[in-house]
C-alpha cells in the first residue's frame, strides 16, 4: 500500500453522508491512515433488536480488521455461527475543540472512520496468531517480537473477529471557528483549542530488574 | 449530588457483564464521574436491521444525557416519533497500554460508560436552550456564558436527542501488568505506557484582535 494509492472504497448510501458531504472521503490510503493512528474502536451490534456498543481493540492488516472479541459471549457467539455478526466499527481521532462567538457554530475538530459489513470469528491458527500479533503491534509497534507469544491453549482462549473493510467511509473536521458574518465582531474569543491524546513515561512493573533498560519501541514511541 | 452518593442504577442482565465483572460498577457517582470528563460518545441505533454507530458531543445534566444530533436525518426523526429511538451511548477514557511479558495477558487500561435506553428528540425551546448550553460547557466548561446563545432560528435547526440515564453501567481497569507466575523470569518489558487525552495552546481566530485576552475558563482549563 503506498502513499500515493488513490483507490476509493466503493460509495453505498450509508457511507454516504446527508449533511457535511465535502468532510467524508472513500480514498483508501485516507481511511487507512486514520485507522493505523488509533487502535480503539467502538465495536456496534444487534441484540434482540437493540444496539450494543462496546469499545475492543482492533488491528488493520491490509483491507481487514481485526478485533478483540473479550466483548462478552453473545456477540462472539452469533459472528462463530453463521451467517455471522453485522456489526458497524467506528474510530475516532480527537483534534481540537472550535469555538465560535456563536454558541450555534461551535464544532469539533476530529477524523473519524466508520465500517458496516458483517464480522466473523477467527478460527484458523495461523490466522489467528497473525491477528494477534497485530493487536499487539497496533497500539504498541514494534512489541509482538518482544513478548512470549501465545500458546495453542492461549490461541483457543482468544477471540478474534474479522472484518473485511469494504463499506467504509471517514469524516474528517480540520477547519477553524466558522462564524456568521454578522457574528464577526461580537467580543468573544474564538479559535481552536488543540486536544492529542498522549503517552506519558512508561512505568515499569515492580519486579522488573532495575537495570531493565526500555526496549527501543518504546524509547522511540509517540 | 453529592461524591458521597453511594446510590446505584439497577441492574439489568444487558448492563451485568459475563466476564470481568469486578471491573463493572452501577454507583450513580462513579458513572456521573466518567460522564462528566468526557464530552464525546459514540451512538449507537439500529437501521434496517443493521447498527450503525457515530461519534457525536453529548453532555450531562442530572440523570440524563443530551447529545447532538448532527448525526444524519434518520435517526433524527425515528427519536421524533414515537416510540422513540433505541440507542446505545458509550463514553470511554484511555488511561494506559499494560505491556506483560506474554502477549495473552497485555491490557488497556479505561474507564468507559455504557448507557441503554430509548432516546427522544428535544422539542421544548426551553429545555432545548439547557441541552445547548450543556453541550457547550460539558467540553469547555463555563463557556457557555461567553458567547452569543442560539436565536429562535437556530434553535429550530438545532437537533438534540435526550437519554434518560436508568439502564447504565460503567467499566473501569486500572492495574498494572498481570502475567501468570510461570512468565514472570522472562526477559521482556512489562509495565504500563499511561495514556492522557491534553489540550494545548489554544489559537485565536486570526480575526480577533491580537490585544485579546485569553478568557479565565480557558487559561485554567486542564
Amino acid at each position: 500500500m503506498s502513499a500515493n494509492d488513490t483507490t476509493q472504497y466503493a460509495r453505498t448510501p450509508r457511507t454516504t453522508p446527508t449533511r457535511y458531504r465535502d468532510r467524508a472521503t472513500w480514498e483508501r490510503a485516507a481511511i487507512h491512515a486514520i485507522l493505523d493512528e488509533g487502535y480503539l474502536c467502538h465495536l456496534g451490534f444487534v441484540v434482540d433488536g437493540a444496539p450494543v456498543v462496546l469499545p475492543t481493540i482492533y488491528a488493520r492488516v491490509g483491507d481487514r480488521l481485526y478485533l478483540h472479541g473479550s466483548t462478552g459471549s453473545r456477540p462472539l457467539r452469533a459472528a462463530a455461527a453463521d451467517p455471522g455478526l453485522r456489526v458497524c466499527v467506528t474510530v475516532t481521532l480527537e483534534d481540537g475543540l472550535v469555538l465560535t462567538r456563536s454558541a450555534f457554530n461551535h464544532s469539533v475538530n476530529f477524523r473519524s472512520v466508520v465500517a458496516h459489513g458483517t464480522a466473523h470469528r477467527v478460527t484458523d491458527p495461523e490466522e489467528l496468531s497473525v491477528a494477534l500479533d497485530a493487536l499487539v503491534d497496533q497500539a504498541v509497534p514494534g512489541r509482538s517480537a518482544d513478548c512470549r507469544p501465545a500458546d495453542a491453549r492461549e490461541l483457543a482462549a482468544t477471540a478474534v473477529i474479522r472484518l473485511d473493510l469494504d463499506e467504509v467511509s471517514a469524516k474528517t473536521r480540520d477547519d477553524g471557528a466558522d462564524d456568521d458574518p454578522e457574528d464577526m465582531d461580537l467580543p468573544h474569543w474564538a479559535g481552536v483549542i488543540p486536544i492529542r491524546t498522549v503517552r506519558g513515561t512508561p512505568v515499569p512493573h515492580p519486579a522488573l530488574p532495575p537495570e531493565q533498560p526500555l526496549p527501543a519501541y518504546l524509547r522511540d514511541a509517540r
